[in-house]
């Protein structure tokens, strides 16, 4: 009645890019990323480079490289300025004045649509930089090289990116398809053994709930991942970041207009814990410990067997992740509502059926979770104690 | 070689909306908004309002119509906080503080991905509006409704927001759909003479491009339009919002990814124009130039027939517009580098082979251009003398 016309808007838009695997991204001869910078255009094309300061700490050597390599294809390829570093961690979401410094070189060096951002570093510099260049002329040409194993294989491939705003972790940012992965794995060599462990937990989680292959893969590589072995690492990598891609592909739902996030297992526990523990608890630490309150709480509903939830625990352990925080305590039932509020719309929880099979519940019992938390703590001290 | 393994990515995001055509809105028996912000949940839902000053200027009763409706449907929606104002035109954007206020309130309210932000006024402050909503939690809902023109009929139905940075028109910002869109009709009687006149000029473009019969049309009713007619108005409006719309839906490339973009027919003159004008020739005004520019140039290169280029000319200035000014001269061929800058890679300009039918070409022939400028103006001055 009110209503005197209607227009009915529906397009779809296409997305694509490739995670390309590599060694040794910036010797000379390696012609993967000039060839990536060149694909696309017909004339000489221009590019910015950022580079976490952590990364460049552990690889001294790596701003002349990348200054040698942009000199030897400056035929097709011009390096803009100087390369740009910020700070890793946390710090490049919290501090404005990073953004600030990224769009400032964009202007600057006139990098456009058809130009590129290189952003080089653990997964919050990579978050960092891909939400000044998804806002820069609503969007300039960004190619991730992530150099954690938690960025490589998941927080680095995915199609998000963001900020933290107002004290709350990633509330400014975007969903923006990158322009190309780069996954070097001669960044792994350097990474401390907290980095190094953490971002197993990504892999633990997607093989819970989508691969039980994958997951008895991991069970019998726990040794050779704990002692740094490189082939493991890669394998694990690229499986996980395999099964990360597909999931996006598949789900229907890549920027997450509805209200699941089946990648999000064990996550809302995770993202309380490190609030909790002042970030003390990283990301992947927080995640494995996720993992564990919500396989026991599969068990405690009777979802899961037992020899299933000791295996999950165990590997978990096995790993060297500690599952045991003073953290981990009551406060972390309001993690469930911040969740919800974060995504918006009706709780929804991943659980475990079996191992490999994830499924989706829209309540959590909270006597059942404080039951859980004590399950894992006094599972984590008998462990320790054998 | 060097490339060890490669995962391609690729997958598709489903978009859409649609645009609603209404009279007063905010009476309290038109029930078009709250189905709106109840028809995608299950539980009570909530909203913020931000209005340009310039809207609340000519509809002082706006704020408590808005209150006053919310409060009738207060069972199934909230209405968070007071209605934020924000100036109107390029002061929402050029100031980050506005911005700034409209995050505060979204995180103050707790506004999430399943919230609503209800943005009414002229295409700038939905600009202002979109780019915050559509960066908060990587997007929340948002709700135009656009109360120009210009904003019903083009700016304001599209999927694209931004704010200026760096001295630079839309520096920042992104490609984000909206929720809604809603053409309240009332919006437009309280008008200035230039707002009324200033949102034709894009029907007259997308008109020339795609659709003889509509830019016949338009010949017809240049007294109507010129005498305010509600009814030939908001028909112009339908059909050249609809033509918006489905090129959106139809070019394949709703989020502007390669250098084309065909809505712009006389826009790389028209910003340039804005440019040197200070942005006193508004973006329709310049606009209408723009198209009389395009168009003689189409006819001096042998595209368009004299006689055809005299009906364009003449509508145009049929309708009231000024087609000369003294910022038109040498200084706008700067435009075309800038135009080619904006959207990076490869020049692309529209030019008319026929009423009704563009076509794009690479390069302007800069001798033609002058010539062209001094022709519309020469026109101009002889059509003013009869």
């Amino acid at each position: 009645m009110n209503q005197k016309k209607i227009i009915k808007q529906s397009f779809q838009v296409n997305f694509d890019f490739n995670l390309i695997f590599t060694s040794k991204l910036f010797e000379t001869d390696n012609n993967i990323l000039v060839d990536l910078l060149s694909s696309n255009s017909t004339s000489k094309t221009k590019a910015i480079v950022v580079v976490d300061t952590g990364v460049i700490d552990s690889h001294p050597q790596l701003k002349e490289d990348i200054d040698n390599y942009f000199k030897q294809y400056n035929d097709s390829i011009t390096l803009e300025g100087s390369v740009l570093e910020i700070p890793g961690g946390e710090q490049s979401k919290n501090d404005e004045t990073f953004i600030q410094s990224i769009l400032e070189n964009i202007n600057t060096f006139g990098i456009d649509r058809h130009s590129y951002v290189i952003a080089i570093g653990g997964g919050a510099v990579l978050d960092a930089v891909g939400f000044a260049a998804a806002i820069a002329h609503r969007g300039v040409r960004l190619i991730r090289i992530p150099t954690t194993v938690l960025s490589q294989n998941d927080s680095g491939i995915g199609v998000k990116n963001g900020i933290n705003y107002f004290g709350k972790k990633n509330f400014a940012g975007s969903f923006a398809v990158p322009f190309a992965v780069i996954n070097d794995d001669s960044f792994l060599s350097t990474l401390h053994e907290r980095d190094w462990r953490s971002g197993i937990s990504e892999a633990i989680k997607v093989a819970l709930i989508k691969d039980y292959s994958f997951f008895e893969w991991i069970e019998s590589k726990v040794s050779d991942l704990n002692n740094r072995d490189k082939d493991a690492m890669n394998e694990l990598i690229y499986r996980c970041a395999d099964l990360h891609m597909k999931h996006i592909q598949n789900s229907g739902d890549a920027f997450e207009q509805g209200s699941s996030r089946p990648l999000d297992f064990g996550h809302w526990a995770a993202h309380k814990l490190e609030q909790l523990s002042n970030f003390e608890v990283r990301h992947g630490e927080a995640v494995a410990i996720g993992i564990a309150l919500d396989s026991t709480y599969s068990y405690l509903k009777g979802y899961l067997s037992k020899p299933e939830l000791v295996r999950v625990l165990d590997c978990i352990i096995g790993l060297g992740f500690n599952i045991s925080y003073h953290q981990m305590n009551e406060q972390i039932i309001k993690g469930l509502e911040e969740f919800r509020e974060h995504l918006g719309g009706k709780l929804t929880i991943m659980l475990l059926k079996s191992l490999g099979t994830g499924f989706e519940v829209h309540e959590m019992d909270k006597n059942i979770v404080l039951e859980s938390i004590n399950y894992i703590s006094s599972y984590h001290s008998k462990k320790i104690a054998i």
